[in-house]
């Protein structure tokens, strides 16, 4: 398969994905409905259609590949092709109406993540990347993605999702970090990461992160020019306590903080 | 003025607001780049440019109304009709990124709102309310905006911008109504009250908020059948402490909750 025919297909993917999901942004019933005996939970409804329409896809073109994701589990994972697959990844920010959500798309070869694309279908934006070069389509331009430059951690903007996925001493750590930055802004999920890619933010620290929530933006941070790691400097592949930036500085900085030294 | 001029000059207010700010989304420098000595804060001066627009309106075709804005302060403010106007609420969502910042214009008769307009140019969304109804446009959709049953706290989905905008007893009050709450999401200005008018979020609680920051918002949520208080049940309009609810019976306990009772 060409690189053009790969980019279109992952491009219906998204296209695709995101017309399954759309139709359940913003239709969830009151808390009163809910007291009526009726189980819809339109999150879940949707992260399953997104997902199903997407593993279907996947199985016609590339029989060959395996697919990990967040609703329907593991198929063939020990394939030389894996796709990894959230298809909301923000259910918060969905079930409160905010398009801060994104289906993630990622693709590892053996195991190393070699494509990623975020997708916020409300909006209309595309972020995607392959570790060496990183993209944006959004509603009023396309261009390419480059993290920005920060020195010093005095200067960065920092991104969680929630204050509350901290706790004990991932939650000092985090402080710890906090107290340098310039600005923290929480509630962002993917989006978070992505901003990081486009140069607007410079530092997301997160925990408790799965494989399907990270996977998908590694290629895109690092083909913006950024680095993903886990807290102590690891392989963030496998999820958990991850941190994402886009200056190897400021990186060094927020691992030595996070460290305690 | 009819009700269809009226109508369409806000809309213009809006469109042309848009037009002045939206070149500086996204455009800031980094931080790098700031030390080369210029000082150039694009959220500054994307507030100035939509505010300058939209008074440069206002005194054009109705040269009797008094305006109220944040960027260049009041001009006479005791006149019966007064605008309130916040090009950009939401600047630390704005220099993230974040397309949740909003430009706020609202419009009182004698001291009370009587219109209200939250337009988020980026991503194509007007919610407006006059007190008596409200309306959504986006970019998918049109629809009349009405804000969700929720009787009992436990179901409430929360929004405040920031964790940080509460301290001493201000913290230990939010703690209270959180504690109870389903489920609190943070970092949403004025996009999380427009949720609360949509119907997707339960209550906005909020500190140390101007006259500009809720002024806009108040017919909004009244028109979709929500309440605006300060928190001991007040006026809102000067600002402060802000609850917003969709359901006057989560509001009512909210506000216990938040005297201590």
């Amino acid at each position: 398969m060409s690189l053009i025919e790969f980019s279109s297909f992952v491009s219906d993917l998204a296209t695709h994905s995101g017309r399954a999901i759309l139709p359940f942004f913003r239709t969830a019933l009151s808390v009163g409905d809910k007291s009526s005996g009726a189980d819809f939970d339109p999150v879940t409804e949707a992260d399953r259609a997104g997902e199903s329409v997407m593993r279907h896809m996947i199985r016609q073109h590339f029989p060959g590949h395996g697919i990990i994701g967040e609703e329907f589990g593991s198929e063939n994972d020990e394939a030389e092709y894996v796709w990894v697959l959230d298809p909301i990844d923000g259910t918060r920010a969905f079930m409160s109406g905010l398009p801060l959500w994104g289906t993630l798309i990622g693709l590892t070869h053996h195991g190393k993540p070699g494509f990623g694309m975020m997708h916020q279908p409300f909006i209309g934006e595309r972020f995607s990347g392959d570790g060496g070069a990183a993209h944006y389509q959004g509603p009023h331009a396309s261009r390419t993605l480059i993290t920005r430059d920060c020195p010093d951690i005095g200067g960065a903007t920092l991104m969680a999702t929630t204050p509350d996925m901290f706790t004990g001493n991932a939650a000092d750590a985090f402080a710890r970090v906090q107290a340098k930055a310039r600005l923290t802004r929480f509630g962002c999920d993917c989006y978070a990461y992505c901003m990081v890619a486009a140069g607007h933010v410079d530092l997301v620290i997160e925990n408790g992160l799965k494989p399907y929530d990270i996977v998908a933006l590694i290629p895109i941070i690092e083909g913006a020019g950024g680095i993903v790691t886990s807290w102590d400097g690891g392989d963030p592949t496998r999820g958990g306590a991850i941190i994402a930036a886009g200056d190897r500085r400021v990186h060094e900085q927020a691992l030595a903080l996070l460290a305690g030294r």
